[in-house]
């Protein structure tokens, strides 16, 4: 169907089809846990039956979201839906989802102060608010040396903390004449990929990344790190950066910050923590040992776009020592320059991370915090670790079962006690199902199955139909072999 | 006003809220052009007026509201507004900022192909499609080696082809050992500070970035290139990248691509082409003249959410040959394996950007191409350029002003003929009128004016206006001094 003559949707059909669209997002919520969780379809099966080339003359929004239904939906894999128990959440809330349709259709540009100071002030605001409401060291506070600033992803607030690294190890040189010192990064073999990645980004070479060895609950062991630490400087390099884990991503370990934190101050190393995922769960005050020792870190980063209620994306990232990061990372051209930057009352927080354009997403952080108040988040993060503790017992409980690492909040690594192959396969039919979807990791070598209960609306009733359908398709798996 | 009861919003709220605040963005584009454009408030005034701790109990989504307009609208520059001329446009639409409200309630993550096989598949297709609808050498399309994806901004895609030169430079040496090569990279003086921070990220050292001398309209002289390719040679240094822009920031300068990409080819050197804002000109056949000779290249961005109506982030970026750069940002860890890409017969985006987590962000493009229509989108830009050439008429049909540089499409940049500081004032005075927003660079040593007419609802009226308030300040300025 074609659109009305006028090229731009005029303020009345915004309206009209904006009503649509919540209303269709309403009812994706009220539907979700209808559609089979992992898409079924197989590769090239939706680009398949996208038309050869683009419409010459424009077509109605109707067309589009019929189009949307019809094409997209059946090759989506539903994060939102309750029975979604894979890798780890990826949080929407009402009031995220509707702040940042603001942010939308403000349609502003937060790269310098100037450019919009309410981005830049709102930002740094809602940071240390949330600095407080996590009960995180004050020097990552804006009110000290440190403050917060939003990324896209916990990788690249990792990338932007390694490249704050290098430039202390080095004095400033790996900016000015490149990365010409043998330099070293330290990470447990648990860490998440995006270390890898950002060492290798940063022309510092994945050959001098060391994996330190991890205790039996999957937590760096602090010795081996001293241990290769001391041999790297005798061996010429210059250790730069370790990055300590609250939480893997593999089984949600918890690195000892505290003598991780003695080491990094003894060789001057910086400590930049990865609390992705489990870092919301310190909003309560019971969950806040998995911190302690944050206080010896140079940077920290933890996603309310995983598990505290705020779109992607939304990745928090902290230093202590504001200047450190940005002056890795300013570059000051002629038409960038304003009357706010040269004063050096303002932040610009294109000087924080990669990019130089950025979207207003403090609003939707904002919203969220607002909307549901300390008290509300708490009791959400609350509800899913009591889930993910009763189903660690009844793992424990069944003798056909066996966890495989500590399951200290709201994700469970286990297995059937059979084989390798067997677990997979068990794997694969409950996906297939679309009844329910988890992921998998290795864990002692053995393949492990990952239930993580982190999406919004999973209750007891979902955790409860996925045991249910876990042990029924191991038995009857076990009864086929 | 507390909030209701119930933790989450529910369905029916969110339809409620959600109306309100689609009828808020609506009425925010019918008033846009009251507003002061540049805002007017003064370092901290935002976040002197926001409380120190955030509520202990939920809030309504209707006080939240009620706050953004107190507390957060005097903090914004309005880049919606028809007067807004400054930088470079963000542009926003009916089409983009609804499919972006769509992917925010699908709330998917399309890390992997797996995690949404139609995030992935629309994504490479709507890029084949805007391949074709720019004329992009095929080079660039997912049906042969390359394929295109969607990153933040052009300042990632520049770095993520930096990544991918290095690696070629060095055969792979760098992602393994790190930066052990003295390695050299070549852009225009004109070229956008992004590439300097890319240099310094990726751990070459802005030492080792050439800036290459400019003819008189400011594009690049290739035999200046040359000679500093050559030289560096000599001086034992590997050529690994150069940047050439089609449309600077600063003037709207078109780096000579034909002969640019011959000297690239000579030594083996990654030609990256940077269309940042100009880029999209290129869906009119008569503009295409601006990437003659991209044919030549291996990579190419340019950003649909500056001039293409698709809200931000989207920066469309192309690679010849995409093994290559997935070669040299993919890191496998066993919790990511499945078996979709173990077959190879999928791509997996994180592995195309420096981030893992990925929004469905082809939506909102998808439903702009196809609601204006290639011709609608064509008519869009021809506005723009039509109006730019006509103020560029004025400029030189006016003695007491001068332009400084060619106006090819929509940028003019001009200044009064008197000094640097009369220029400085004049700006400041048009600014802090709130009537309008241009903001400046300096070319040929000279302070000078830009304006920039790429925002959606500009009109032949807001550009007379501009013009006439522009030459109004200035006698009133000369009348004073």
């Amino acid at each position: 169907m074609d659109k009305q003559k006028s090229l731009h949707m005029t303020p009345a059909e915004f309206r009209k089809t904006g009503y649509a669209v919540i209303d269709w997002i309403a009812d994706y919520y009220e539907n979700v846990d209808s559609y089979p969780v992992l898409s079924q379809v197989t590769p090239g099966a939706i680009k398949s039956r996208l038309p050869d080339a683009p419409p010459d003359s424009g077509e109605s929004m109707e067309t589009i979201i019929h189009d949307l239904n019809q094409l997209i939906i059946p090759g989506i894999t539903h994060w939102q839906s309750p029975n979604f128990f894979g890798y780890f959440p990826c949080n929407t809330s009402g009031p995220a989802i509707l702040a940042d349709l603001i942010s939308s259709g403000l349609g502003i540009n937060g790269m310098l102060w100037s450019t919009s100071p309410a981005c830049t002030e709102l930002e740094t605001h809602v940071l240390d608010w949330l600095a407080d409401m996590l009960d995180l060291p004050d020097r990552f506070k804006s009110t000290g040396t440190g403050g917060g600033v939003i990324q896209d992803t916990a990788s690249s607030s990792s990338l932007c903390a390694l490249i704050a690294a290098r430039e202390r190890a080095t004095k400033g040189k790996s900016n000015e004449i490149g990365c010409r010192d043998k330099m070293t990064v330290y990470a447990s073999s648990q860490a998440h990929s995006s270390i890898e990645k950002a060492v290798m980004v940063a022309g510092l070479g994945r050959k001098n990344l060391r994996f330190i060895n991890v205790d039996d609950s999957f937590a760096m062991n602090p010795d081996d790190l001293q241990d290769k630490i001391e041999q790297d400087i005798k061996d010429g390099y210059i250790p730069v950066y370790v990055c300590a884990t609250v939480g893997t991503t593999s089984s949600t370990a918890f690195d000892p910050l505290k003598k991780i934190g003695a080491i990094c101050g003894i060789y001057n190393i910086w400590l930049h923590v990865d609390a992705a995922m489990a870092g919301t769960a310190a909003l309560c005050p019971e969950y806040r040992y998995i911190q302690e020792g944050l206080e010896l870190a140079d940077s920290y980063t933890f996603n309310p776009h995983k598990w505290m209620l705020t779109n992607f994306d939304c990745s928090c990232f902290y230093v202590a020592d504001r200047n450190e990061l940005i002056n890795s990372l300013s570059v000051l051209p002629e038409y960038l320059k304003n009357q706010a930057t040269q004063s050096g009352a303002v932040f610009d927080y294109r000087d924080w991370h990669i990019p130089l354009g950025r979207r207003f997403r403090s609003l939707k952080l904002w919203s969220v915090i607002r909307y549901y108040g300390v008290e509300g988040l708490r009791k959400y993060i609350r509800r899913h670790v009591a889930l993910g503790q009763e189903f660690a017992g009844w793992v424990e409980a069944n003798d056909r079962f066996q966890l495989m690492a500590p399951a200290p909040l709201n994700l469970v690594c286990f297995r059937y006690r059979a084989s390798d192959k067997f677990n997979e396969l068990l794997l694969a039919d409950l996906n297939s199902s679309g009844n329910l979807y988890l992921t998998h990791t290795k864990l002692s070598g053995k393949y492990t199955l990952r239930l993580c209960i982190g999406q919004v609306h999973t209750t007891g009733k979902h955790v409860r139909q996925a045991w249910k359908m876990i042990t029924e398709a191991a038995e009857k798996l076990e009864a086929t072999i």
